[in-house]
Parts: C-alpha cells; structure tokens; sequence
C-alpha cells in the first residue's frame, strides 16, 4: 500500500456494493459512495465514507470509479448523464453479458475514460477475505496500474488479458454453472420437503454430490477439447432414465418440472442423434440449437 | 466377514451392476453374474464370477439377489417371469421413484420375498472404496441382516428407516440437485467454448463455484425449514438479472437456453408474487405449481 491511498468512489450500493465500498474502508482508502436509494449510504458514513449528493459528485471526488450496479441498464442510467473529468479510471464490477461489456469499453474510450471490466465470482461475505475471487480485463496498463487498489477485494484477482468482455465472457459460463446448480438445490430441497424430509435432514448428503463436481468438470472440460465423450462410467441414455424418475416424482407432487424437462429434452435429443451410450460430456456439444 | 462368505447373485451388468459385482468379488463373495447381454458377465466371469444363463439361474443360485437395472421397468421384465425360492432376499439398487419401490415392496411381500431397497449416490470408481455412498430402506432386520454383505460395497451405507420409498425419496431430491448441476456444467461448457475459453481455461475456476454450495445449501435448508428468506446477502431480483445475460449471451451463440428460460420464468414468478428483495430460499417454496 502507498503512503496515500488512492481515493475511491464506490457507485451503487447493493449488498455486493457495500461489500466493495467496505473493504475499500478496511484497507485505508478515503472512500466515496452514492446510491440511488440515499438512506444506503448511511451506514457506511458511519465507517468513514463520503456520501456523495448526486453520482456526478461521486465521480467528481477522485480518480477511480468504481461501480457495482444491478445490471449495465443501471449503469447507463446512472453514468451516461454524468460528465467525467480528465484522468478517471472506471472499473465496472456490474455483471453484464460480453457484448454489454465491450460496448461499455467503447463508451469510455468515446470519453477519454481509462476502463477495466470487473466481475466478482463469489458472495458478499468473501469481500475482502482471502476467498474472494475477482476477474478483470481490459487494457493491460490499467490493470496493473489498479491492482494495488483493487487488492482490497481480498482473495485472487485474476486479469484475463485486454478483450474487455473476456472477463464477462468467464462471468456467464461460471455463472451458468452456478445458476444452474442453485437452481438444484432450491428444486431439491423443494422435492425432498414434499417427500417429508426437511431441509436439514438433506443438506449433509447433498455435501457428498457437491465434492463429485470439480473432477467431473475437469474430465467432461478435457473430453470436451479432445472430441472424446466416453461412456464407460455413465451414459446418456442412463442420465435419461435417471432425470425421469425424478420429473415424475416432482409431478406427484405439483412440483414445477420447468428445468427437469428443458434437461430431458436435450438428453432425447442426443439420444435421438445416437448418442445414448456416450458419456455426459457428449452433450455439451449437442447444445447449439439446431437450425430451425 | 464370516467365515463362509454369503453367496451373492448380481443381476445388471451397466457400468454400475459391473462396479458392483466386482466388489463383491473384491470381498470374497461367491458371486453370480447375470445380464441381458450376456457377452458383459465374460469379465467379472474371468474375475472369478459364474455366469448364470438366465435370470431365474441367478436368482437360484443363492440366498440374496442384487439388482442393478437401468430402471424400475427394467426390474419388472428381469424379475416377473422369474419364481424366487423361499427365504430369499432382495435388494434393488435400481434408481427409482419414491412411489414405484413402495410398489416393488408391495410387489416383493406379495412373493415372500424380504426386500431392500438401495439407492448409490456416488459414481462407480468409489464403489467399495471409502468415498461410496449407499442409502437404504426397508425392514431394519433385513438390513441388519444385509449390512455386513452391503458393506463390501464400501464407504457410508445410510439406514433410512422401514418406509421402502424413503432412500428412493433422498435418491431423487440428491439426483435433481446433481442433475442440474450436471446440466450446468455441460451448458458453461457449451457457452464458455463459443467464447473461445476452453475447457481446461474454465474448469479450474469452477471450483470456487462449488466450493460455495455446501454451505448454500445448508443454509438454504435452515431458512426453508425455519419460513425465513433474508435478503441481505443477495436477492431474487438481482438472480433474475443475471440469469438475463446468462440468456443473452448463450443466444447469441445458439445455444439451447430451455433450462435457464424455465429458471427464469420462476424467478420471475417470485417477483411478481412480491418475493423479489427475498433471499434465493425463498424459491423452494414458491416452486409448488399454482393451480390451473
Ligand atoms: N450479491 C452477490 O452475492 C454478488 C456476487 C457476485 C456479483 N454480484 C454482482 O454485483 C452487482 C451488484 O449486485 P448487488 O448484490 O449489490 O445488488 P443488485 O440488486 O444486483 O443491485 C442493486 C444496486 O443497483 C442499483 N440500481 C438498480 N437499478 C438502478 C437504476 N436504474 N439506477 C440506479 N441504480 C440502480 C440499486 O440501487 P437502489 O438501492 O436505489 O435500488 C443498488 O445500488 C450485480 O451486477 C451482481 O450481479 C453480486
Ligand atoms: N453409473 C453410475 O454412475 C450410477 C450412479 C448411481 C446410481 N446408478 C444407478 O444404477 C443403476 C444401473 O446403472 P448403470 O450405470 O449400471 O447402467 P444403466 O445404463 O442405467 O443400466 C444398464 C443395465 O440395465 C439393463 N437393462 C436395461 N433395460 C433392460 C431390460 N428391459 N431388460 C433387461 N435388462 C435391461 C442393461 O442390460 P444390457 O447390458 O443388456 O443393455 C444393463 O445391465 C441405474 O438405476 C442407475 O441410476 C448408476
């Protein structure tokens, strides 16, 4: 950390926005904050922060911006009537799609505008602890000029290289991961209720399906670069009959079976293009929608 | 182990039944094969297994019989033809629904056959090593009969009281967990590839991601349990935006987006129920399909 930390400004104050502006304060930044909702503000002027009257004051406070916003609507919203100075940095920790965030990137080079592409991959209490994990892109040279700064976040900061939507682009395909599993968990926990076991009662062996994910991934990931969808552990014609019991069990109860068949749907299909007996991973590669 | 290990007759021979056999094997069980295609019992046959020319063989071959099939329809073309001795045992290890083995229970009683009914929660390479995972249900003297044969099978074997549907039951809510997740990994595959990130570039950061869900799900399971579904740490609103670009970004590329659509659609619902500054807890309640 330098002699003077760089001061900040944190835009948007949700509760990962407040996570950001607090560890901001942990590390010793004199930090700026302004919500649309004033009264958030509150609390972290009560640890130290600035609170700014309007979101051009915040940008006007100092020379890093950062913003961390409900999606890049709010962004615009927020920023596109605010006219930034000379010298300012931008780094964006609102989730967006690629596109967003490479048309976001254009945006501030249109303004003389430095900007980094930020997405936080994990949850709020992560913050400033070493668990947190932050990817960035964007210019190379801002990168490392931020760094120091946005070692406050805690944990592993990760730069992707200077595509501004690189970062955005690991955000989506991690966060279908994650969507898709949380979805799981609600929908499990959902069954296993109506079947009469409770919440607590599941959640210990649901530990056991969690700890078989990452070497799945990494096999179905290696299969996938190499063309190779072995069936020899379990096959897609299985997973196929597996994803029905559960769809009918579901629908004894009214329970939605949205997910489960949009699943199955694509288990038939890969069935259907013959490739029953291979391996899970196969079906990454039957996802591209076929042409209408 | 007993002096004279019990005789144990495996019929299904799919990736798991093979897995299975083998452990029995591995236990010094006098074990008998038996499968639709034969040419499959040849290398459990070479390991030291007999091979029954038919079902109804195998089943006569000894005191308990282990099912493992791709599924309950299965279970009933091997088993209706085939007349069981008396004093037989069997225990299905064939993914069910809750329902159909309260039904092959019935279906066992009527025959004076004492049943278990088995489920696996962990893929084949743990079988008979530490890192299986076997639920049980049925009569709790068969199982405690059964167990010291079960245990060749390794691991944690779960007795889950006398109501046969029960380990069925855990089966599905632990199986639409898994099975989303799989279908997450597979779609983050899929999106992150038309990206240009390839597998072994994601798959690494995929385990932060699951490394955030056991302690997700039991919290999850705390608030459902406990009708409480705080905020503060991330909403039902904020989920149903980021699942937004998630679905923009596979769109572009012509991905199937049926499984994170239909998640949308019930975020979505939550938030028109008035649920939306609500935690993702909140989901497993509102997943009851309103009436038609
Ligand atoms: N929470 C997490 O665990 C987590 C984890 C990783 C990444 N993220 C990402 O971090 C970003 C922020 O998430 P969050 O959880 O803090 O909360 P959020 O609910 O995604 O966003 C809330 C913030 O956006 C503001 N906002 C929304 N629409 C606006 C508009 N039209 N104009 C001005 N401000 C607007 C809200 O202001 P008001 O207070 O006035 O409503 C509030 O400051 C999101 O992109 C999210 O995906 C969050
Ligand atoms: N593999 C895993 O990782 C895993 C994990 C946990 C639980 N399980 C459960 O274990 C059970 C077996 O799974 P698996 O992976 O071994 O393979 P599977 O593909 O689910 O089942 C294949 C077995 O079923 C037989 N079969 C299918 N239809 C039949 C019919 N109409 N008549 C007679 N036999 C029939 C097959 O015979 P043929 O060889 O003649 O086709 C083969 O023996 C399933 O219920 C599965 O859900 C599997």
């Amino acid at each position: 950390m330098s002699e003077r930390p760089t001061p900040v400004s944190v835009i948007g104050l949700g509760p990962m926005g407040r996570a950001v502006a607090g560890a901001f304060l942990d590390a010793g930044h004199p930090t700026t904050v302004w919500n649309r909702t004033a009264a958030r503000t509150e609390p972290l002027v009560a640890r130290g922060a600035t609170g700014a009257a309007t979101a051009a004051g915040a940008v006007a406070a100092g020379p890093l911006v950062v913003t961390c916003l409900l999606d890049d609507d709010a962004v615009h919203a927020v920023l596109d009537p605010v006219a930034f100075g000379g010298g300012r940095t931008l780094v964006n920790l609102t989730s967006a799609s690629p596109e967003q965030a490479r048309r976001r990137a254009a945006w501030a080079r249109e303004r003389g505008i430095a900007y980094l592409d930020g997405t936080i991959m994990t949850p709020t209490p992560t913050i400033g602890r070493s668990s947190a994990l932050v990817l960035y892109s964007g210019p190379e040279e801002t990168y490392r000029t931020q760094a120091p700064v946005l070692a406050s976040l805690g944990g592993t900061a990760t730069y992707l290289g200077d595509d501004p939507g690189r970062a955005a682009a690991y955000d989506m395909a991690l966060l279908d991961i994650f969507w898709h599993s949380v979805g799981g968990i609600v929908h499990g926990l959902a069954l296993a209720r109506a079947e009469g076991i409770s919440g607590g009662a599941l959640a210990p062996y649901a530990e056991s399906i969690f700890g078989l994910l990452p070497e799945m991934t990494a096999r179905f990931a290696r299969q996938l670069d190499e063309g190779v969808h072995p069936g020899e552990r379990s096959t897609i014609a299985s997973a196929a009959a597996g994803i029905d019991h559960i769809i009918a069990t579901a629908e004894v109860h009214g329970i939605d079976t949205g997910t489960l068949t949009a699943s199955r749907a694509l288990l038939r299909r890969a069935v259907e293009a013959g490739h029953g007996a291979d391996g899970l991973s196969r079906l990454a590669a039957t996802l591209a929608r076929p042409a209408a």
